[in-house]
């Protein structure tokens, strides 16, 4: 391989186009070789941006190209399986974003193709690589909190995506509890074996009309006996509302949102400070920086993956298995899925 | 009854001299008549100290006394309810600590002798006049946060009682988070349908050998479609930690822990506060004494008691479904129970 | 002496009566004998309350009381100086409100009456007692932050009291800034020696045309090195602001307000808590009896007061110092004074 | 002019890396045309990180270049007048570090060559780029806390400088506290009329030896009638200590530090988070950003730069007068300066 790695992005939307800034800019190693998009006028606003050399409407342009090192999948996530398996069939290093499928047939398909062609495969879980989140995983790696008995995560969006999206997710729980999901295992550093969902429609009637929910609690019973609860709901009239707590035998650890300000406003009304980031992309620009770095580090260097494929397929078997228990009214074990 | 209300004690031991020291300072309307336990030194000491006429080791001194208006229930739980219908047989009002009793029979023999005796009953359930969870009760109330949608209580005690308490406690259902199934019925002012518990041993293993748990994990299903969740330990090393949160469709509000003083250090090593305030008889000091003038002044004035016995019997319910779903592995619905 | 600390109040207002329920209900060895008001239904009406004695309006009758141990002086402050003086005559021990006088040679002459009568005089400099400025006084003593370099007061009120208050005040540096001049002696444990006032109206024209200011910084030079700002304001539109600061060679510690509860509300508009506690009387509840109680103590013990009579002399002094600083436009040397 | 703003740059270290980094990933509109540095080994560095096609040991070579539309100094404090008068001459756009000098008849010839030139000049005072104090100088110009009264900014460093870097610095005055005096009158909108400096050796002897303080306060009068403080250390053992309060007739506004994470941990010593940024660079890693934005954006777009050379001026004047007021102990007219 060259020392520079060649990469190529499939999709130029939004995370697209996040990426390819991070490569561009903050990556001296990497080369931005080529972008597909269905809609080629966005592929070519992408390329000019970036100074691509190479924009197509045709995935295959960059699969069938020898100088491509690696590709970034970021296209619908029903194109995920099937580009994976594309890639690795041409030798080509994957980064994808997460889900990998919803389907686990057809991740396990991928990910075997993975296996067969000996390239890497990172899932763009992000959060993983948040300051804040980093640093309980640090408390709980270090022994800081002693061993974990208790996890909570809260995880509430700002506002639903558009009905549209809400009918192609796949429902709550796989579009948007999978984050919490992955969170959930990054942090303990182990299994879940059990889940139990409680769910509801609190913000929008259209959301139940298509079968789907916006607000649930998910409770997680781990290997080690650790026991989790997630909160998620799909809006938050205050913003993003991304914390967790772990609570251990020597401490615990929490984290408080992250903010646009450090300011405090006192007056005749209120003690207050403005909302917190409002938007994920706010939120977790960094993390998605250092997502795709480390994703060039790791294959330039021969390094494991920091989010490995199967680390792309637990939080799918968990909101299966979440999902089963919320239409059934018991607890799932994980076990009984995949 | 005279302006003032002559009140019996009964059992002198540590919350009893809590009541015994409101009624003696903080409220002018009350008189301390009579002090009852079975150790007669314990009733003589608080006798003295509140200059309390009457010590006795025989609470019947204190039913048969006509100038008692109304009896504090402070004794061991087992002599709850029929102290209860013993007061009430007598005519006089009742202020118990919580538990009612551990058994359902009981508890409604004991409704059932102080309805027909047309006295009142308030159970000791303190935490409902805490500033913070009345703020949070306030909020609801008014609108403040919309419809809620979500409920977390944090609920830790900074060590387990000695194990021979453990033993006779009912367990940690029954005596420990009975607290946060009325903190959850208060709060969200509604009654739960539904809890499934996780739960373990991670504190001491002689606690798992007694046959009960030390750590746990509650969720609750509302009638009004509100989700809870109850964390609980038996210990957590950096103190009391009792702390709430409720997510609503116009916003949230959460309760931090009390205490001792609002000084920060920021040195080489960390920016910090000193512990929370570390013992339940100093972070609720100040409701202990509320609800005492609550009781007070609703004799007093012939009001409705602020938490009744109907209040004092639906925590034990869900106690008992708890340790029921805990057991069985499944959800449980209270109408189960009772 | 009796083992009961027989105490005199002379002010029936609204600190005397704060002095009267702390010495009623929570300093068992203390017993009130007797109450003197020049209003007699005010001497009355605190006599009624906490079942006191005597209620006169003539203090003479206390000072000639032989049972009478102590007086705790709560009346005016032109009062205070002859008051200390008989009650010293009279071999009373004494606790006085602050200041002792606006008149230095007033105060020189109440203090050496005091030392000839040998008996005990504590000032009422309460927030000594207060639990955030005894947490950063142990820290500097402890030597948690080193040797400190710097200090910074905040203290605002609420709002200014009437007018006529404010003319009868000797100004704000000698009715409000006092409280500071003393807690930056307290929390360093040194001599200030030169203060710089720069001052000016803000609040309300009314407080200007009466001669006086209602909004100042005063910086102050310590004879160790230290050096300090206090920011006052008779304002403040989000209530009661103290809070104080100190950075030395081995950290900082600050302290933050006290608040009515520990709730915070996140909505649309701001992440919020409600306002500090509004009014001095809440804000210091506890130090006020913290105050009476170590006066009883140091009495009935026959140890030190914890705030002495030259602890009552030296912010005065300062608080002259800043006013001939502001009206001089140059630092003053505190020498120049007394 | 090209619609592209071709950009040299005149020193190639820490700061100069910085800006570079910034036109590079973050400016689309700028190209880096050339870069200078007495160290040609740096200015050759710097030019391969970032593509620079021109790397010189010789200003000139950039002044004499017709296609360098602006330049950016960012070399030693004593080369900066000169830079600008050279590069005024030459016609270029300047952006220079502060302080334009630390004499004021340098800065008057240099802001009469860029005045006569006709060519814009910023000063690079970074701070008013940040967050947090755009924030509050937000609320001040929306009326947010009404009338400003009150000032207060605390300005400490994790660490002094080298010795020798303090020798030649002209003292902490005019090479520290010279951003706080542009805070003050950015944050304020006002002029400053009057100093008072208290300052210290407390954190190095050989500080105090080489003629210099390491400790400050300075008092401010403002014009408009608000006073302000500035509380300065060399050394904070916690880090980088940057704050701001302004107290107004409406309310109040302070800012918090910033920190590389918003995680608690609790244990049994405390409750405590992770020191805030401890360097500049990580603070203000944002704001050096914008600064240069801010100049490219003025310069492309013909707009008025959003810190003058008057801006750049003023606190140079008042740190001389903070200086004299030092060495004199008396308030010093900023008049009597310059």
């Amino acid at each position: 391989m060259s020392k520079t790695l060649n990469v190529g992005i499939i999709g130029a939307g939004r995370i697209g186009q996040v990426h390819a800034a991070t490569l561009a800019y903050r990556v001296p190693e990497a080369r931005l070789a080529a972008v597909a998009d269905l809609n080629l006028a966005a592929a070519q606003a992408l390329a000019d941006r970036f100074r691509v050399p190479v924009a197509t409407d045709n995935p295959d342009v960059i699969f069938a190209d020898p100088t491509v090192d690696a590709v970034l999948i970021c296209s619908v996530t029903a194109t995920h399986a099937p580009f994976i398996e594309a890639a690795a069939a041409a030798g080509k290093h994957v980064f994808c974003e997460k889900p990998i499928a919803l389907d686990l047939a057809q991740i396990d398909r991928a990910l075997a193709a993975v296996a067969k062609a000996g390239v890497k495969l990172q899932v763009g879980f992000n959060r993983r690589f948040d300051a804040n989140f980093r640093r309980v995983r640090r408390a709980i790696e270090s022994g800081e909190i002693g061993q974990p008995a208790l996890l909570h995560i809260v995880s509430r969006d700002p506002a639903p995506p558009p009905i549209e999206y809400v009918k192609g997710s796949g429902g709550m729980f796989l579009d948007m509890t999978i984050h919490d999901f992955d969170m959930a295992r990054f942090l303990i550093g182990d299994e879940i074996e059990e889940v139990y969902a409680q769910a509801g429609v609190t913000v929008d009637p259209s959301i139940g009309e298509a079968g789907d929910v916006d607000t649930a609690v998910t409770l997680l019973r781990f290997a080690n006996g650790v026991i989790g609860t997630i909160d998620n709901c799909r809006r938050a009239t205050y913003g993003y509302d991304q914390r967790v707590e772990v609570f251990g035998s020597k401490g615990a650890i929490s984290t408080m949102n992250n903010y646009p300000n450090a300011a405090i406003v006192s007056d005749a009304a209120s003690v207050r400070r403005d909302l917190p980031l409002h938007f994920f992309m706010d939120r977790y620009v960094e993390s998605f920086a250092a997502e795709v770095m480390a994703f060039v580090d790791a294959v330039l260097n021969d390094q494991p993956v920091p989010v490995t494929g199967l680390d792309g397929r637990a939080p799918v078997v968990m909101a299966l298995a979440a999902m089963k228990s919320y239409r059934e009214g018991r607890p799932v074990k994980v076990s009984e899925i995949g």
